[in-house]
């Protein structure tokens, strides 16, 4: 719905179970939280839920005892709207922060949104959650779970910040499949880590960050109730798959970029060397500058991955980029080389490898360029 | 000199006392570092050297041992010139990594530099040593030690990246006063800490960054020996003084840099939560942004804080910007606040100021805003 929040567009999403649903939820870890994340996290430990109200536009966050306040209208309103308790109902915000919700607009927004529900609608909804997105993020998968078919869909906004403050994602994952509350937190978890905690745009984590799972059982499958045995394995793979391709959107629409990268890191010294080396690498003003400039620079990401402390041997360190080695062995692989990669850095979607011959450790991280349009974005703005 | 190793401008200088000086030196801490690095560390542990010789325009990085015989022979070539022994002479390097060092330019200028010796020359070392630098940065101060005039002086070169690679602190203190090696080095160490580790331009360690302090004793006055006693503390003073003018300087002169930001933490929980939380206000691109377009935006501040899960107290907390308070007690100080914090948000130098009403711990870092013109120098090169 269009609740007239933000100046133009849709800003009111009501997403609703026609049954309680298991639900397992993922945060930020900001010490700085929205009044919806706090509410989210006290409510989503009952294990069910029914469904949650999102609004773009205004995060609710820095508003003291009133943001707890209009949380808890905001939830308890949508509740009663479909005929929820009060505390079946999750509530999410994202957009300036440090203005009151306006609370009269989110009143009648509900009323209009409860009368518009759909089983169509989520495509809606993913448009109803964007801030500065420049495009709606959705994925599903299908899976037979013991002869029942089940349907996975997620919706997710990402790290476009919008004036005058900060990106956040957001995503929903819903699924009729039965699941315990229990085995689903940690099948949440597992997603998570292998998608929305992959991505990295510039290094910042919101205050509303938010991942829910939502799973009413309506495909009457045998519940999934611990990670062991051929159907969990199946729901995780398509949950994995749903997560890691609204993931790979969220670094693909990165405020201001023009490419998806995926920077692998292999024969790190220890995973955490690993994962350092490349969330260095991914956030590093001056690899994503050269990245957007299409420049093969393999010297600014060697000096990234040294300054972050990893070891590394570099007579045995091996850079690609975009398929093409460009150092190995302790040196430059020439300018043919480079020119080469740097052909192959004009795609929309590049790999950035780095062996680093120091172990086995390897991983992987998903980020996007740096732009004009960055700077633009968070520079240009109106008070 | 100018040995031809850039495409113009000065590019080699050459630093050298007339009797041996104590020395002491503070370098990189990457795990990936040039020759001539590995060259000083080793001949700064035996305390006493005759100067430095520096180029400009190739880093001597990842050349393996052509890259090591290379720095061996610069300082071997400047230690013969000017009649030191080969070990009494460091060398440095800044600009391009992965190419080899022009050494016939070289071994031609160093010859040059000798003959051009002057001891009113160190301005022009300040410029040789500049990269993308755009001005040279000179500081210098005066102390009387148990009735002696002792001078210092100091030449540094900031982080303006060069093409196509990485940026590079170098930076030369030179001073008669007489101190032993073991005193200067914790004396070093401290106006380090207090001075170019305050400083961060976009959160990266080059692989040559490189701090060198020369004391000849010339000036005759009792030795420093150590850090107790008021000649100490006066020497300390004076060259806290030019190294923190010289940092100020770097931060200046980031690049694209419009605006010198000094970020202060006050009221944190402890001392490594008060840098962790200066270091990335410091670092925020969302920040430096902001600050590039004169927002007022207090939001971004508090988000990257609380997302290094630093604590803070947010009824407690304040925001100054520019000397105007625009966030305190939980809530905005207000549109009209936010106003006139923007317009003293557009000097050339501004403060950061945040009250985390957590403890008593407190810091600050210099930096400068992030502007177009920092992603087109780092995008826009021709390889």
């Amino acid at each position: 719905m269009r609740a007239g929040i933000k100046s133009r567009g849709l800003d009111l999403a009501l997403i609703v179970s026609d049954r309680p649903a298991a639900v397992a939820g993922v945060f930020t870890r900001s010490t700085v939280v929205g009044a919806p994340v706090a509410l989210c996290r006290r409510r989503v430990r009952r294990g069910f839920a029914r469904g949650v109200v999102v609004n773009s536009g205004c995060s609710n966050v820095a508003m003291g005892e009133r943001g707890r306040r209009d949380a808890a209208e905001m939830s308890r309103l949508a509740a009663l709207a479909v005929g929820a308790a009060p505390n079946e109902m999750l509530v999410a915000s994202t957009g300036v922060i440090g203005k009151p919700l306006p609370m009269p607009r989110i009143r009648r927004g509900i009323d209009s949104a409860v009368a518009a529900l759909s089983e169509t609608g989520l495509a809606l909804a993913a448009e109803a959650i964007r801030t500065t997105d420049t495009f709606a993020k959705l994925a599903h998968a299908r899976v037979v779970l013991g002869g029942r078919r089940v349907t996975l869909a997620g919706i997710a906004k990402g790290s476009g910040m919008i004036e005058p403050d900060m990106g956040t994602l957001l995503a929903f994952l819903l699924t009729d499949a039965a699941a315990s509350p229990v085995y689903l937190r940690g099948a949440l978890r597992r997603a998570a880590d292998a998608s929305f905690n992959r991505v990295t745009v510039d290094g910042e984590t919101s205050t509303s960050d938010t991942l829910l799972l939502f799973a009413n059982a309506a495909a009457g499958n045998t519940p999934l109730r611990s990670p062991n045995g051929r159907d969990a394995r199946a729901f995780e793979e398509a949950l994995a798959e749903v997560a890691i391709s609204l993931a790979r959107e969220v670094a693909r629409d990165g405020e201001g970029a023009t490419r998806l990268v995926t920077v692998v890191v292999r024969e790190a010294r220890t995973p955490a060397e690993a994962e350092r080396a490349a969330r260095r690498i991914a956030n590093s003003l001056l690899v994503k500058t050269a990245l957007f400039g299409g420049d093969a620079n393999w010297g600014r990401i060697l000096q990234t991955v040294g300054a972050g402390r990893v070891h590394l041997a570099l007579e045995r360190t091996q850079v690609r980029l975009g398929g093409v080695v460009v150092f190995r062995r302790g040196a430059s692989a020439g300018p043919a080389a480079r020119a080469r990669a740097a052909r192959a850095l004009r795609a929309r979607e590049i790999e950035v490898e780095v062996r680093l011959g120091a172990g086995r450790a390897q991983t992987h991280v998903w980020t996007c360029d740096l732009s004009y349009d960055y700077v633009r974005i968070n520079a240009d703005y109106t008070t």
